[in-house]
């Protein structure tokens, strides 16, 4: 079939890909553009995650504040290059990230990073609540693990349904990022502040 | 002398202190404007100091952003009242303290917070500096003593003089602000980062 102009204009629109790209996807995919949205997803993932390695020292460090003053949010989004960090996408990107965090109230950036303690604790407590209810003793790990499952979801950000849409994680965002610019991306750190709620 | 009303009206507007404390203060001090401010600063911050032990967990937390994204400041500063911390003078001072941060880069809020272990660095290079440019021993701990009172202005928020008028510590524009308001006002914590200087 024939790739007309607008096709490759509607595919150039949705994800950001260069021009050369979107009608090789659109070949590829015989026209079907959501087909090619997820092709040159897929692609530009596998380039991103190719470069996993490189230098992710550019970006951008923004904040929000909620509720004039009530609730405030850093976060540092690193990219590998200052040109992707500077284009409206990626400050879009960026605004959501902030937004969300001030709104989901995560403990840390991956799952990986959870203090040690706090998995602890919540493993006991899921334990313990499973046994008060009368579950037989072997099958506590199972439910254990399930609840974890779910625990991760809620403390840690990449793990996150995205607050504005939550058929996305944050980490789907973070990959739709890496499709648009061919980057790495990594959201480096994050300090969320509530009012009055310090922990000193 | 007479007390005018408008003379009084000059004073709380310069001070943001009560009708009836500003005609006390101008009665105390001739009708002289610039001492009579300094009257009710000195009151003010004694009625502050009192109250030292109460609650503080009203305030703001802000947030200021430097070049476009390079570096990010997020602060919360605590007072006794909702009704404080709403004031444009409040807000004033949260601003002018998050840009402080911004510029002069402290360690932490106070000379007390700063890491035992940063503190002993310091000491040690100071005095292996000393002794290198041949100094005495006997004199040794004087001199690091002198050169570590240097470096809590450098690194204890408080003690720094403020970027926009080295005149004043971060310390004195606190005492200003709990003069206006008679409440107890508390830089309660900062975080900095600077993009590409995470210490991960």
């Amino acid at each position: 079939m024939d790739i007309t102009a607008s096709m490759v204009k509607e595919l150039r629109e949705k994800t950001g890909v260069g021009m050369m790209d979107c009608k090789e996807a659109l070949k590829e995919c015989g026209g079907e553009i959501a087909q090619a949205v997820d092709y040159l997803r897929k692609k530009g993932i596998a380039t991103a995650q190719k470069r996993g390695g490189r230098a992710t020292s550019e970006g951008q460090v923004q904040s929000y504040i909620h509720g004039g003053g009530k609730i405030g949010v850093l976060v540092e989004i690193n990219s590998e290059t200052d040109f992707s960090a500077k284009t409206d996408d990626f400050s879009e990107f960026v605004k959501n990230i902030t937004m969300h965090i001030a709104a989901a109230n995560p403990i840390c950036v991956d799952r990986e990073s959870i203090p040690e303690d706090i998995l602890e604790k919540e493993k006991e407590i899921y334990a313990t609540q499973a046994r008060e209810s009368g579950k037989p003793e072997k099958i506590i790990d199972k439910i254990v693990e399930g609840k974890m499952k779910k625990f991760y979801t809620e403390a840690a950000l990449l793990d996150q349904p995205f607050v504005k849409n939550p058929d996305l994680t944050i980490q789907d965002l973070i990959n739709e990022m890496m499709a648009k610019t061919g980057e790495n991306i990594i959201i480096r750190r994050f300090t969320r502040y509530m009012l009055g709620d310090s922990d000193e």
